[in-house]
């Protein structure tokens, strides 16, 4: 989703694959010798393939840097670039997960039951972070640049929509979530891939 | 542990703050402020505060290309570094947590040990994943390459020495450790932290 997004962004060619996870097609053999994770998304690019989707994001930004989406490695924004993906990725994103898929983690009523709770509380702390982060200097996770970071937030918020602690109920996160629905790139994304979000 | 082992195998200046776990000093207000996910480790440079391991890891190795600890965003091994610190954050390191710290997930007692189960059968799966890319491009994690993806490795699996499931024994993971343990870096980080690592 946040791939395929910025796929559109920078207006580069790219053919989509899809692989049907109601059919389990990403635990086929085939598809677990590219990923052995059995999981999505994976980028071919040249004679690399690539898993993680914020590696995928990091990998894909630094080959355009004509589009501004993330700054340079030079730039004092670099850092907190990467502390914003890899902190998503592991922190607000596995929270989700476990919220949505407490099955993968424990095999007993009472566990999973206490696992949400746990991951619930989880989410909501991370969204109360993002919040004050974008409270303190905003609209977007790098303040006045618009990045990568947006899109993979953007992709981890959409998710939440049906959880019980979701994105679009803090009102920057909210304001933020709007402003990249302005985006072709987002509605286009939206659209090929049958989804929508209304905020 | 990673970020310091970086700091000497760059040989730059830096001054290390203890924060001691064991009096819970990562959660107090004044370190909460700083990374309100009251975690280490937490880099300062220059008017940047960055938290995420592998971000600072990230961040400090771009700051210093004549290291060739990173691969250049316009190498082809970028996408494999950004994928492996990514993949080793949000999935090895979480299920080491899991393993390690089941009761920060889950309250009660059965579900705690299915958590532990799930965490060391995943564990295992994360092991044999990267001891087979060793295996098909050793010895280092970007083949002829050492990199800070190892520095990160070198931390969890430093962790798995006292788990059901240890990076150690298996054969090539063991022999990159073994490696690791040679430099300098590693040896006066071990030191300064008081700690040892037998292999």
């Amino acid at each position: 989703m946040a791939t395929h997004a910025l796929l559109e962004e920078l207006d580069v060619e790219y053919q989509l694959v899809e692989i049907d996870l109601s059919r389990q097609m990403q635990k086929t053999p085939e598809y677990l010798a590219i990923n052995p994770n059995g999981k999505v998304p994976t980028l071919f690019h040249n004679d690399n393939i690539i898993y993680e989707s914020a590696a995928i994001l990091l990998y894909l930004l630094d080959q355009h840097p004509e589009s501004s989406l993330s700054p340079m490695t030079t730039s004092p924004l670099r850092g907190r670039y990467y502390q914003s993906l890899l902190w998503m990725s592991n922190t607000l994103q596995e929270a989700a997960n476990r919220w949505a898929h407490p099955e993968q983690y424990c095999d007993n009523d009472a566990g999973q039951k206490s696992l949400k709770l746990h991951a619930s509380k989880e989410l909501k702390r991370c969204w109360d972070v993002i919040e004050n982060d974008l409270d303190k200097a905003g609209p977007w996770i790098l303040a006045d640049s618009l990045s990568g970071a947006d899109f993979h937030l953007f992709m981890i918020a959409y998710w939440s929509r049906r959880y019980e602690s979701r994105a679009q109920d803090y009102p920057k996160l909210q304001q933020l979530l709007k402003n990249l629905l302005k985006r072709n790139s987002i509605q286009t994304m939206l659209k090929q891939e049958g989804l929508s979000f209304e905020l």
